[in-house]
């Protein structure tokens, strides 16, 4: 018997509409699954280049009135690529027209925004899901599953950094993603958003936090041609970067753990560490997403003589996710987690299930990504 | 206008089948070519797994004799990715049809069969490549490229190993792999043949060699049902292991340099540590499959006091094939050295050019196979 | 003709007395200086005991009073290597005394007694230097030429770890360590001091910090026998753990760089991982004194396609220190970073210099302890 | 009651001899022994030169005339520290002498010499000690307690490679250690030796070999002054290299096991890069001097999803020889080998045991030298 199929409409092509298009066009190839995804339409403001993503990405239609496609009723799933500007209407509006509604992080580009969205699904009864993707890297899974079952007994401390270097020249110029008004905050909601999400996918809730933004290079060239990161210009104008470059902060978890959070897009050397230690009372874990498909682990457990961190080759096929792909030490990559995302999406979906991670998921992060930027302005700890 | 297609007819669905198919399915995704590949028809003797795997992978159609593929004459190409004793008859089939041929390495079980298929593609006129994929890691041909600009100066020593461990349980059971009937060799011809391809690829011919293979495990429990590596069950009965469990031989290269290569499936702990190290008067480098984003490299040119083993991330828009997938240091796995392989093949099969790497390079892997096993049997250097 | 001898008093025989003497027995050895070092007189208040380690070590005379020691005309330099709750009395004694006062760190318990020490050294005009020895690793004091130099251009961050994990068992008794009267801080004045000591000889003043300080096991069974780290049993009686288990905060710097430190004891599988990274607008380092002899360097110079992060081994001749000992690539080790500080402060104190680390370093650094214990419970930015 | 005394007459004072010196400086500092070592008398050619090195490295007396210093009936053992090309006479005058013999490895310059040197100390009856260092390294002393101990396994594979590339300049000069009548052999007899020395300490002896022997630089400028690796300078005339600048060879061990050994002048980059991989049916385990305080160590018998390569920091108070010096992680250097070697060997004179390891060490060693050169010549397999 054919398998059912559910529509998606992608609102966005450029970085993320290329990972989330792949996703969809490969889930089906590499996990058995209950249901099948059809790439039924991809949605851009400039025709021309949304009729070229949905040639190059597989896509069977496309469409240039994102409206037009939430209100489709051939479409089951709005999947939200946008920048965070655009994020919560498109959001709410699917939601409202009963779709199943998944959505780029962080889900708004304010806490407000986070908190509409999260009530317009949870109004609307849909399926919802955000795109946390570093979750679903086997090796992160994999530490999920060794916390749940105590190999690191009581938690004490979790160390994150997400760091990069891509505008570390003060003559990078001011693309969309340095401007608040449309990308919502820089550093802090790119990429300590993910530090975030590692923190309490693995690790529970914060209860409280104390932070600083900062914003190392205050003007830069304006870009000739809003793009995204890799296909910005530069020209003579300067234009005030209104968003942060680094952002750092220390938490306190309700579990009693410890945290310290730094990310940054002035670390260089640094490409996209995307990195996290935990260290518990049995062992402890290293993971980088650099080498995604390793993950250290000490265990308290080994003997004293013996005892030392290990790489495990998260590639084993009672690993999850890894053995829906290839044999041991055939290594994946990025775009594999957001294959791994909509795999799990889709089968909540189909069995009528929440998603992990979720609106819920996306609203507690910009909880506090919000806290952290009010510390920040008060120089103060705030409780969650 | 429409870009031509290519209909590709791919014979063998298992562990090498799947590869290939993803990379079919990807190659016009990630890369803008002059031309496009159609998944015509794949290709196995058991129709009930075919027909799945056409559908799993993507694949138009499905057959079950590979001799009405090679004739159908819709297909261009035909892909050989079944166990190395089919090779030569359908590889010589396709030829004759006046198809391309791509095969899975090493060409042949013997190196009379290598030359017969090397023959029947030169004597048809017929596009041959053959998929000696690790060559298409990005890192690796930065390797070729820094190499041939001279970054290593005069090359002194290549040392490569290839180890894995699945074979170390004396039960593992005796798949097809560890007959010599089917896989005409063992550790040698499946994953010393990868570093040899290395070597050539990257410090040119050898001149003469030396070497050893050994079988440390003589007998196996017979498998229940002959699978590939991964699906094979143990019987109580037990056969003769026929093939080589480990392999190392010394080497000389026609540039003077000296190469030590080691292969073994009994290095407990290493899964797929496909690995060199190249020293040159300049520079060296340093790579290993596991970790197939890197490349490390020492230049003798740096200020002594600042020098050392740097890790290049092989993913930066400017590196090879790197620019047609994710930004910088957001990796990718094994699957796409095919996908690189499939796009340079079918480059230069619309250009009327020969493929790299093609049936010369298979056959060439070959006869160094050849002249190590020799060099076994008779104690002796072996002159190539 | 015979070089000048410099007569020293040792106080206290444990660890670091262990570690200082081996200083003052090697430093002549392996460095060509215009003094030499005198073993004088080794001094602790257990006649049994520093009559042992004053043979161990190769002393000419033990003591067991500190005062006589200090009043002794024939001792040049009082080094004291006690508990930290004496070294106030022991060095404000010996300034007065007129001798030349080398302290281990942190060099008061209070930031009041590291005033009150720093008063005295430069009221009676005594040469003074403090222990913060990790400054004198080769690769260390590298990575200060570089920074010197401007290799790293404009430091934007500083990020320090000093992970332990010797009392990660609740279980493992009350030793001085944890005990405040005795040990003044915990975590924060034994290790964190390390870090510290490091950004600031690297990467300049602090302007501000904010930070917390934890206790994650507040009850420990009584040590049976009150030791050093290693020796202490544990008894069936609990008493408080008075000092800090964790420590963790964030700074700016003068400069405008950003700072991230964290120190614990419960960092398990981390058995002494003193390391940092510093990042600039020209290029990063990474510094862990595990792996002492390596200095990690990206250099933004370096051709886009050819940079990454490259393993320096400091151990070239043209290395600090380095080449008073042995060949390049035969590491050194803990010790002599020791043997190096107490080299340059023979020097500068035979030359009538100020020793570099000296109590002005002491103190500042005790600033910036203070500054974040008072942080932690007030929890609010501090400015220094 | 005092301890016994054992004199040392040290004959060599370059760099050997002063990593002796430093061994008979701190043996009883760190160890707690039944015996003691006096540092007698050093002695050497050059008069102003080994009396400045008697005063830096802390010997009593100096010679010049070593037969002096072997006939000197106060000395109880003769350390022999000198090149190659002396070690024999010296050696054997000693052992004829009665005293204990002590010499750097290789212990002769010819098969034959170590052979009428193990023939002397044994008819002489006298304690004999080879100073093959790396063995001591905690490291490679518990690699060694691991294989008794069963933890390997059965062993498959040894691979080991020492590279340096201190001569890859070809303007480099023609040093003594490059022409044969002093140094014997050149890369396989100073390095190849040491990868020999840890194959057979850790699995056992090898029964056959096949190897090579390569120059690859055939003349180079006469050295102004015959000095140690560091010291010497280059002249315009130029002199044949009369040693191999590379030495690799294929081995099999007695107990079925096979091996690869490289060693190289010419690896680019490689400092002094001494390391094996040893895999057994039960684990594996990794040692590289540069980071000789690790040791990586695979087990079979962890669950399959949480194994992986570990690194033990070799430096906890139970793992050999560390308990000596620092706490866990704060670690020793090249030199502690040395320490080591004179702690064990002093302990077997004074109990009049055998030293481990000895001159037959010294001369299996040479034995395996002087096949693999015979092999290189007769382009064949040896027998042992």
């Amino acid at each position: 018997m054919a398998k059912k199929q559910y529509n998606v409409g992608l609102i966005g092509y450029q970085f993320m509409g290329k990972a989330h298009s792949n996703a969809y066009r490969q889930v089906n190839r590499f996990f058995d699954l209950p249901a099948e995804i059809h790439m039924h339409t991809i949605c851009g403001r400039n025709e021309a280049n949304v009729s070229k993503a949905a040639a190059n990405f597989g896509w069977t239609n496309y469409a240039t009135d994102w409206r037009a496609v939430v209100e489709n009723p051939e479409i089951d799933i709005i999947d939200v690529a946008t920048p965070g500007n655009t994020h919560a209407e498109i959001a709410i509006a699917a939601a409202k027209a009963g779709k199943a509604v998944w959505c780029e992080k962080p889900i708004g580009n304010t806490l407000q925004e986070a908190k509409d969205m999260l009530d317009a699904v949870q109004a609307n009864g849909v399926h919802h899901a955000v795109f946390h993707n570093y979750r679903k890297a086997p090796a992160v899974s994999l530490a999920k599953k060794m916390i749940e079952e105590g190999l690191l007994g009581e938690i004490h401390h979790f160390r994150g950094v997400y760091l990069q270097d891509w505008i570390a020249d003060p003559n990078f110029p001011l693309v969309w993603r340095l401007q608040k008004e449309v990308a919502g905050s820089g550093t802090h909601g790119d990429i300590a958003a993910h530090i975030i999400d590692s923190a309490r996918f693995l690790c529970g809730e914060l209860s409280e936090v104390c932070g600083l933004l900062h914003t190392f290079v205050k003007q830069r060239p304006i870009a000739g041609e809003i793009d995204d990161k890799m296909g910005a210009t530069a020209s003579d104008k300067m234009g005030d970067v209104t968003v942060d470059d680094a952002s750092m902060f220390l938490a306190r978890f309700k579990s009693g753990a410890l945290g310290v959070f730094e990310a940054s897009r002035f670390a260089v050397g640094r490409k996209n560490k995307n990195s996290f230690e935990i260290n518990g009372s049995r062992g402890s874990i290293v993971y980088n997403q650099e080498r995604m498909n390793e993950l250290e682990y000490y265990s308290n457990d080994d003997p004293k003589d013996l005892s030392g961190f290990r790489v495990i080759q998260a590639t084993e096929a009672s690993h999850p996710y890894a053995g829906n792909y290839w044999p041991v030490a055939h290594i994946i990559g990025y775009e594999h987690t957001f294959i791994n995302l909509v795999a799990d999406a889709l089968v909540s979906l189909h069995e009528g299930k929440a998603a992990s991670p979720n609106f819920v998921d996306g609203y507690e992060n910009q909880r506090i990504l919000d806290a952290v930027e009010r510390s920040s302005e008060t120089r103060s700890w705030i409780r969650l």
